[in-house]
């Protein structure tokens, strides 16, 4: 527990209970970049932790509550929407930052074990589809400022925008396993901005 | 292997070892339906089939190997693309053929179950990439036919539209974990097809 932690230095100060959870989700991600979901072990989460295995099971119950629990605080980590005064700026922003995770050599491998274990684990899902909704929920904003400033037709969905703009380059990622390139997320940008100033984001009613 | 397969059925006739191969196979999506990727084994492959193990173990090697050729044999049997002589009718024949697959009992878990193995399987990734390559491919026939015809311009990336058609969809399903359904579908080609006639998806150069 006294090794540098990411994860160690975002979580709020609060003593030991605090400190135990750090090195727990901290050693939940190691295992899940080394091993994947399928090789995640509350024993070996524990000993990586330097934490009881009692209190492993305790608090977190099984692989699928460790993962849960290492989304909510990715997610708590996560930034607020970029606020460049123009949307194509926010959109790129926001695609550069996913590009960004996935070629991250630790939240890489992290959101595609997450996407795996959801695959097979309904806790899992549930904890990817929270995940996934605060972060399209947040960079929805950018896109509803972009109405008001006459960017985008009134109505124009902005968590539909959002989701546009992450689908092809996730697509390549675990799906098609194509590269994804700084230029796929400019062209996401490109062409979701053409379809929603032609009015195909806007929702009916 | 005297049960009805669907697989078996359109595997070439050929004798005994095209039937070896079909029972394999179908006892191999099975496997993939009820315990996914990672509760796949050849022994279980080779029971299910009525096949030797030996067999089993020298024609596919691994579970990885089964999972390929399993890929191959869909990909073999997946249809030509819609033709209906307009690109809106052709493309929405592409997304409500992905909406089925994603919601088929048997091929939507047999999906899923690939694009996890793929997450930590460099030989069932490049079977996945194998796999969407050919679908990709097929599919952009159809664009290439209208960007003949005078309905898209000129240089318009036919395999970029046909991934911007699932893109969304799968994104849905298995990284934001979120229901797909057939207004998703609809959706998915009027933004594709908006953003394609402004141009957003011609190539440079």
């Amino acid at each position: 527990m006294e090794q540098p932690s990411r994860l160690a230095g975002t979580v709020r100060p609060g003593g030991r209970t605090a400190r135990v959870r750090a090195a727990v989700l901290e050693a939940t991600q190691d295992e899940l970049v080394e091993r994947g979901f399928h090789g995640l072990t509350m024993d070996q989460v524990a000993v990586r932790a330097g934490v009881g295995k009692t209190t492993v099971y305790r608090r977190w119950g099984s692989p699928a509550g460790l993962v849960v629990d290492l989304m909510t605080e990715l997610a708590d980590q996560s930034v607020p929407h970029a606020d460049t005064g123009a949307l194509e700026g926010d959109l790129l922003a926001n695609a550069l930052s996913v590009l960004e995770a996935l070629h991250d050599g630790r939240l890489g491998p992290t959101l595609q074990a997450m996407i795996a274990a959801a695959t097979c684990d309904e806790q899992a899902a549930q904890g990817l589809r929270a995940f996934y909704s605060r972060r399209i929920q947040e960079w929805a904003g950018a896109v509803d400022l972009a109405v008001k400033r006459g960017e985008l037709p009134e109505g124009t969905d902005g968590a539909e925008v959002i989701r546009a703009i992450s689908a092809p380059l996730y697509y390549r990622l675990v799906v098609s396993r194509e590269p994804v390139t700084r230029e796929d997320a400019e062209r996401s940008v490109a062409r979701t901005l053409a379809a929603a100033r032609a009015g195909a984001f806007v929702s009916p009613g």
